[in-house]
This record gives structure tokens, sequence and C-alpha cells, in this order.
């Protein structure tokens, strides 16, 4: 058994949501066919896309966010072309080099926020036509990116003109796009992600689910063929209909959105009582990832109860943390947690 | 809802078994840490460990068998080496180049019954030494095989020398493996698969799981550095939990080899019944693949009743056809079927 | 020094053509941009697109035939599909996994003699459309084939409009075509192989050159982006005018095919002296290559005397040999084989 | 013909030494055996192994420097390990994605000089044992450095002594090595290069021959299999030949060192001419390539005359040039270009 309080580490420490349990109880022993043709995956697409109304999107689910961010990236990129990312961005540095696993460079562009921006992508214009370099292709963003900061319609509105203006696709990864669609300052949809994007992902894992992650492949070029990709990357499940089941349920009465806003009211509750106790934030908070700067004495005496990640240092007293929370926190381990802070 | 009677498809047309959803729904809302290093992965890797006694293996869980094959070879392999598989291998032909996307060829020999034998592998020694060919490094077996047959412990042993003989990996694939310990005629254990491979999958997909394989990594060679290969192919669950807590349930008390056994005797109940009323067989049946030749009008009918697969053409008005049980196939619904069978 | 009166092992023992050298030492000071902008590689180019009339084909110059054979296939196919070849095709089982080394399955078709028919390939279209399987994309053929043979107008048409059918591509790998196009009984063009196929190469290595193969993409889809996967897999010459000069020589006059017609020439010669001892051979010899059936002990003598390669054991007292000519091979030492011959 | 009167754009304008064609010229009918196995090949590899006394090290030859480069690192790194670079490494950003489409991440480290130093390396440390980033086993160096820089025994030692310790590979790219090693400054020799490295290339293409490097393979992890990694990755030159002479030729009575000796030497002569004219430079230059800033009008009127690279902007009046002699420099070409300069 656990020796801490809580973990604030991340968004899948816990298992998942009774109705997957429930639903997944309910359909043990009926025969499915495999491979995602299964009802329950049918009908999850048909909720799923009733969201992105007007796109004749392709729906699949996969079980984990590198293998569908490596997927989309290698099937939509002929060998020689790059896929761009921001220096924070989850497939640069994160996934063990997954994406160059795959043949491909990833181009690295600067940012504060954790956000792509239309002026970082300029420069990398010239590299086209150069046969020395790299020919980007595609550029990849977060949603909530891994600072836990949204990007707001402006923005990708910006980057989607810019993306189709070279004829490069634009690929949101959304392991966290519930939390960032109901996120303080949100003004996108998932309707809006659907115009605005090449393909995107909704993530099941940080959101309720067992595991699992949805693929909207929306450009008709980056649907051509896309299931031989999955089956070819050891990503098409036999037992599809396990995915299927989970995300009709995470998608059924808006549940998975329900989820992600409850998780960010719970942060939202910690990162106000960390702002009245005058602490700074990394990036001002908005979902539900937190990175707020603190002594490191004070860390020490958290980390003793609680467990979560230590950031970054900041100077030589400093440093900021990551607190995280899910679906499945209570406000009361938040009001504890503040207790915890205000007492060491 | 299916128009069909039962699905005698494949052994992965249902959900899980009771066990494990009670298990999930018991541990649902206790936190813990991701990638495999929960508390119940480690339970799970200690029950299995414990039926491969004096053995230092590494124990890992990943999604599905494609996946498994694919991370375990190109852990395994150089550049220019490659793995010799059967014709009937699920890595030849049947995983969509999976193998061959990872940079390595899969070198074929010939099987009759699903199997690999040492003459066959002999004449790949002379490949040794030739830069314009591939260096072969590893043999790939399945147990049961694609045919349903199990290898005895003397062909394993044979197996196994040649290859320690010549340093080549041999690989089992075991997505069917509790099926083949307890199929009629096995003389195997789990002890033994560890003594004589490299490296082994068991299946939980096909033997009452929901989804997941465990993979023994035996040889201290490819237990190196395994970790890093299996985020890298995006093979590393972060609710590595729900892997580890379906094969903890299924490790409880043998329930995996019970289930299996079950399957395989449901099948043997309409092997014998076929066998009564004439029919041959491709191979001859001892697990839950049975593979009756049948008259083709004989097929058409039965057709509009069950799912399955056709397996092969015989000759002009004869044809094979696979039929599959698994944990959750029934007496009554065996029985029926035979009562169909004779009534066509 | 040698002790063998002489190499029929290969058509690549000797240096290169007088013309080459001459040209090298006139241009060896003149200044010229590199990667295959200079003048000698425009002026090559120009003189190999008026063999091909009313096509708007591209151009290239790389160093060898295994990498002009991985180049064109990576280039051509997306990571799920394949390449068909014979199963003795020069890029199955000859290069060292070259092509499965970018990621991509080779499907074998059985063969007699070497060549490639439509009716081998009809089975394949069965794969189309099975996720489980590779998509074939591209028939890859060899002309002269890996054993001497020669592509007839009609076989090569059948082959094009299958492919076409089939939205596939042609790519022919002419290391040896300049002996193809002037073999007995052959009756195709180079303007022919640039209508039939989608994408071809000429072999200068094994016909004069110091080194070098031209790829010559024609089919549109073939042509677009190439350059850079040539800079990619480290197939652009920085010195691209040592390519360029060569086949600009090589192109100047058909000498090219006039080389070529001697070496089949002078094979013609043993040919005709091997039939009148009586000796059979594998396949019916017309160009460069011969595969005459003679007594082991016969061939023992002749490895005494001469290098060559022992093709393949036909029985216990018998084998097939190859014999191979070359631009430089003269009349005096095939007659002096033949006496050889005679007098073991 | 050109309307410059001189290119300084690149070591590799013009053919090759006339030593090379006489030796063409004098071998070009004798046969030999092909692969590498070539008396001139051996012949050479004798010739290059008596400069680096003591060590076993295998000896290859290649066409090119991205083939090279490729070809060392895709044989010595496991999928999940990475090759460390400067950011103004060839392998990052002047390869295409070479280095990717073999499945490696390169990992990049700040330069002001073109140099790696140890302080960069350090931190890559830290990523050791994180699943989440690959492992760095590699560190790339190039001698001359892009920015024409060269390293001390010292800085190359400490380099090496880092690399022992972390158990990384250190594999220096010699294109310009010659050019290095007869550099102002220099305190290394071949040997040193031998005993500090994994593994080293020399470059042929930029020193004076028609094409091809030199791959010295010191470690003998590195040495095993590598014949098959070239053959795989198609840079196994059947007339192996031309290459083995080359060198042969370059390393007789160190025509190779002359030659680079005489490029630095012309470099000089414009270096210390523009540095009494008060330019300064990107770089000091100590070897065949100078990177003088000058006024934007002035590299314009030079452009009318002369072809070379603009290579950075500095301001918005100047920007810095590359200036780059070879071994066919005349000493009149450059006194001419330091008149045209002083007469703008």
């Amino acid at each position: 058994m656990s020796a801490f309080i809580h973990f604030f580490r991340d968004d899948y420490s816990e298992g998942c949501h009774p109705n997957i349990l429930r639903a997944l109880e309910e359909t043990a022993l009926i025969q499915q066919i495999g491979y995602g043709r299964d009802d329950y995956s049918i009908e999850a697409r048909a909720a799923i896309a009733k969201l992105i109304p007007g796109y004749d999107a392709d729906i699949h689910f996969v079980s984990g966010g590198t293998q569908a961010n490596l997927v989309v990236i290698a099937a939509a990129l002929k060998p020689y072309q790059s896929v761009v990312a921001a220096q924070t961005g989850h497939i640069n540095g994160h996934e063990a080099g997954a994406i160059e696993a795959t043949g491909h460079r990833v181009e690295i562009v600067d940012t504060t926020d954790g956000k792509v921006t239309v002026d970082r992508l300029e420069p990398l214009v010239a590299q086209l036509g150069n046969a020395n370099s790299t020919q980007p292709k595609m550029v990849y963003l977060s949603n909530t990116t891994e600072l836990g900061t949204v990007y707001s319609k402006v923005e990708l509105t910006a980057l989607s003109a810019f993306c189709r203006t070279q004829g490069w696709y634009l690929f949101l990864d959304g392991a966290r796009l519930p939390a960032a669609l109901t996120a303080a300052g949100n003004d996108l949809t998932l309707a809006d992600i659907g115009a605005l994007t090449d393909a995107f992902s909704i993530g099941g894992t940080k959101n309720g689910g067992l595991f699992g992650e949805v693929l909207v492949m929306v450009h008709p070029e980056l649907r051509s063929g896309f299931g031989y990709h999955l089956k070819q990357r050891g990503a098409l499940l036999a037992k599809g209909r396990v995915l299927g089941l989970q995300f009709r349920e995470l998608f059924r009465d808006n549940l998975i959105f329900e989820l992600a806003g409850h998780a960010n009211a719970q942060a939202q509750i910690m990162a106000q009582a960390l702002e009245k106790l005058g602490y700074p934030f990394l990036v001002p908070p908005c979902s539900n990832q937190l990175f707020p700067i603190l002594p490191k004495w004070v860390i020490d005496k958290l980390a003793e109860k609680y467990l979560f990640h230590v950031w970054q240092p900041i100077d030589r007293e400093h440093a900021a943390i990551r607190l995280v929370t899910s679906w499945a926190t209570t406000e009361a381990v938040c009001t504890q947690f503040i207790r915890e802070l205000m007492s060491v």
C-alpha cells in the first residue's frame, strides 16, 4: 500500500469510470467480430462523428498515445518528409525516438508556453526544395500542451491557414483534448478541431478510460489505406470491442467532457489557493495540470506526503512542480493538499 | 444482434472472464504508478515467474500479438539479420509486413503441419557468411501452431539444441500457448518452454483476457534494454495496471490453463462427432482449432447459421473449414452444432 | 598476380573502356557544379532521353545496383505496400535484405527461367484489401534476368498491361539491359522499355563503366521528390560529374550497346562449342551469361585454370556452372577455353 | 562554359589527380575479384593501416560521405540508441534526414565554432536510464568541422576519455581530415585519430579523388559484421577496385596530405590578404575553408565573377561568405581573387 496521501503525478493513476466497467460486464458473453468491426466500435464511431458534423472522417481506436502519434506520422509522410513540433512536444524527447524509429526526423521550433506559432514555422519554409534538408510536411501540436496551456480559436485558425497554404498536414495530439475543450478560457469545440486540423486524437487513457485513444483522420490523403498502417505497426487489437465499448460509454451524454471538466475544476481549487498563498506559476493555469513555483524546502516537505513531478529548477532555491488532477480526484483531496501546504 | 447461432470464427469473439471484471472493479479507485511498475503487474510477474523456476527472466506485458512479435524480433536482431519462420507462421503473411517494417527479412521454410523442423532449418546455415544474403539469427515458432498442432518435448528440444549450436535465438509465439500446454498429447510444461527457448509469449487475448500478451525474455542478450524497445514501438501502456491485473487474475490458481483446457475439451466434443460422421481433417485435431474437410454444399448450409473461416480448398467439391472454440464456448453450443451438421 | 588463365566469373572483373578514361583526363581540371548538375550529366541525360522519345522521364545516376533497387522501391511504396519479384530476382536473397531494411516485404513468385509471368502474379491480387497482408504495389523484373534470359515484347507488354490494370508500378532492373537489348532473339528497344515500364535502370558497372547505374523514372508519381530520396539514402555523389561523364561516353554512338553486343557474341562462341560437345544448358543461352551443365570432374579440372561460379547441383555427378563474358573478353580467350575444355 | 572566373564554392568542383587517372589506365584490362577483395584495395588498406600502427582496424571504402555516415551510425546503434552531434554537424540538417531514415534520432548540442565539447555532452548523461528518451551511445564529430576549425589533441583526448567513461562510441567524420591534419595549428596525427576514436572516415572526394571515402573501423564491436551492413545499405561497389586504386594512389608517398596542404596554403594566401584589408572572419581561418565577413555590396560584386556560398547574414549590411580551395586551386587564381576584391 502506498505511503502517500495522494498521487498528483499524472491523470492515469486510477483505473476507469464505473460506466465502462458496467458495460464490460453487460457485454462479456456477447460474441462480436474482431479488429474494430464490432457493434460497440460502430456505435462509438457514430457518437464521435456526430460531434464533427460535415466531415466524412475515419475514426479508429488504438491502445496508447505514443502508438497513436507514430502511426499517424509514419502513415502521412514520405521517407524524406519531416514533422515539425515544439521543443516541449511529446514526440520530441518523450517518446524514446518513436518517430525517428519510423524513419522520420522531428524538426523543432522554440516555444515558451508549449504552443507552436506561425512565426516559428515560417523559417522552416526555407528548407523546402533544398535536397540536403528534410522536407517539412506536417505540423504536430498537442492541446492541452505538455504545459497545460490551450490553443485559442484564433491561434488554431492561423496555424491551420498557414499549413494549408504550404500544403502541410496539421495533426493535433489530443491525449488531453477533453481537458482543453473544458479549460478556462477555451473557445474551441470538437467541431472546430475537425474543421481546422487534418487528423487529431482524443485520449481515453487520461480521461477516465482503462486505456485507448481515438484517432480521427479527416484529410482524405490521411484516410486512404490507414487501416493497413495500423495493422503493420501492431496497433490493431483483435478484441477491438474493448476500445469501442469504452469510447461508446465515454461519449454517451458527454461523459468524457464531464470528467475532464471535473478534473479541471479540482485543479482550479488548488490553483486559486496557491495564488492566494502568493506562489507564482511557470505558465498560467487553465486545465488539469498546474506548474506552481515553490521553495525547494516546501517541495521536499510536500514530497513526503504526495507523489508529483519536480518539473524544472527555477533558481537555486526554487523549482516548478507539476500537479495533475484526474476524473477521480476529489475536492476533499485537494483541500487537504492546501491544508498540508499551508502547514509546512 | 447477430443472425448467427454462434461464432466458431476465433477465440477472441467474447469479452473477458468475470474474475478480471471483478478485479477491475475492486481496484478502480486505487492509485498506482504507471508504465508497468504498479502492484498488480508486480504480482502478475511473480506468479508467472514461479512457473519458470530457475530462470531469471524478465516479464513484460503488451497489448497484442503482432506488437509482441515485432518488438521481440526488432529488439533481437541487427539490421542485416533475419528471422526464420514456417510458411504458415503468423509473422509470414498474416501481419501486414510488420516484421519487414522494422527492417528485417523473414526467411521461410516449408511445413506440412505448421511446425518448423531442424531438417528444414539446416539449409539456411549455408547463408551464414555470404554478404549477399541476410544472416539468420532467430527462429520463430508458434505453439499451438496456426494449424492447431503442438510441439512435443522431443521436437522442441531438438530445435533448441540446433539453435544453440548456431548461436541463434529461439522465439516461441504463445498466443495460444495455454491451449498447447493443455492439448491432447502435449508433454511440455511452461518450465520446459522457459528452459528451451530464449523468449516466448503467453496470450491473454485468446485465453479469456480483454486484451494483452505476456512477454517472457529469458536470454540475457534479449533482456538488456528491452524496456526502451517497448516504449519506442508504442508498446508501453501508461495504465500498465490494466494488463498486470488481468494476468494476475489469469495466473491465479491456474485459471488461464483451466480456460484453455475447457476450450480444448469443447473442440474435442465436436472433433469426435465429426470423425464419427466420417469427415477427415486437414491435420489431426488436438487443441481448440479444428480443420475438418467437408463437402462445399455442407459448408454453405452451415454458413447460414454459423460464422467460421473457410480455410482452404481441397478439391472441386471439398474444402477445409476452421472451427475455433474459446473459454466461453459451452457444451450446449457444440452439441447443437453437431445436430445442425447431421441434419443438413 | 592471378594464377588463373581468365575469369569468367562476372562482367565486372575489368576496369573501364578507354573512351571513359580519355574523357576523365580531358575534363580533370574543368570546374563543375556538384550533385548531378554538371554539364556532363546534363549531356548524358539528353543522350539517353533521345532513346526514349515521347516520355518526359527524369534521369538520375547512382553508384551501384543494390542502391538503385532500394532507392526506387523505397521511394515508390507506402510502408504497408510490397514489391513482387521472381524467386530468382536479385532483390530476393542477393541483396542482404536491402529492400526489407527500407521496411518493405518482397513477395515472391515462382519461376523456371528467371522471368515473372502474369499467371504467377494473378494470385497476389487476392491479398488486396486484406489488412493482414502486405498490399502489392510494384512488380520487379530484371532484363536480362539472373539466368541470362530476356523478355520478349509480347511478354513485357502483357506484364505492363496487367500492372496498369491493377494500378501497380512496373520496375525493370537493367543492370544487364544492354546485354538484353542486343541478345539473340530480343525484339525490344529502349523506347519500348520506356513505354512499358514505370521506372528502369541501365547498368554501367557491367557494361564497360567504372561504376554507376542510370535510373530512368517514367511514371510522374515516381518522379516527384525522387531527388530527396537519393540524398537521404546516401545515393547522391558530390562529384556527380564522374557518373555523368561515363554515361555521356557510353551513350555516345551507342558504345554501350556495342560493348554489350561484343560480350554476347563472345558468349555465343562458347555456347556453340559447348553445344557441339553435347553439353546441355540450364536455360537456353542468349546473352552474356551461359549456364552449361557439366560433369563434376570436368568442372574441377576447369576450375584449376578458370575462375567461375558453380551455379547449382543438377544430380550426383553433374552441376551447372555460370560463365560470363564482358565488353573486354577477347575471342582468343574464348577459343582457348574451348580448347582447354576439349582436352580435359 | 562557365561565366565565372573561378569556383570557390567547394573542394569537389574538379575531377581527380593525374596519378589516379594513370593508375586507372594502367590497370584497365587487369581482371580482379569484386566487392573490395581486389589487389588494389588490399594494397590501399595496407598503406592506410601503416599510418595507424598498433590497431587491428578494419578498413572499407564507400562511395560518398552521407553513405559513410549513415552506414557507420546505423551499424553501431540499437534501435533505441541515438547519436549526438553539434548543431552545425553534417548529419544534422545537411543529409536530408539520412540518419533518421535508418531509425535513429540525432541529439543536438550547441556549438559556436563547429566543435563538440565535453561540457555540452554532460547534460545528455541525464537521459540514460529514462525510458522516455533515446539513449545516447555515439558522439559524432567532424574534423575539420563544417566551419573549417580543427580539434586539438587536448580536445580530442578529452572527448575520447569522456566517451570511454560513458561507454559511448566516438565517430569522427573525416571528409576533410587531410585538411585538418595539415592545418595551421594542428597537433594531431592519423595515428592519434586511430587511438582516440572508435571509427573514422577519410575523404577522397574532397581531397583529389574521383569519389570515395575510407572507413576505418577501430572498435571491435563496430568491426563485427560491418560488411553485411555495407551490402544491405547499397554501399558495396561491385568494382571495389575503383575505390581501392584511388586510395592506393592517394596514400602513396602521402599524396593525399600533400594535396590537402596545398589547398590549405592557397586558402592562407587569401586569408592573409583579407586580414590585411581589414575584413574579420566568422571563425579564425586555419584550413581550406574561409568565412570572411564582407559588406553585402562587395559580396554582390564578387558574385558576378566568382561562385561561392553566402554562408549567413551578420547584420543588415554584412554577411559571411564561404571560400573553399582544393588540391587543384592555383596560386594565380587566389592572387587574382585578391586583386578583384581590392578593385571592387
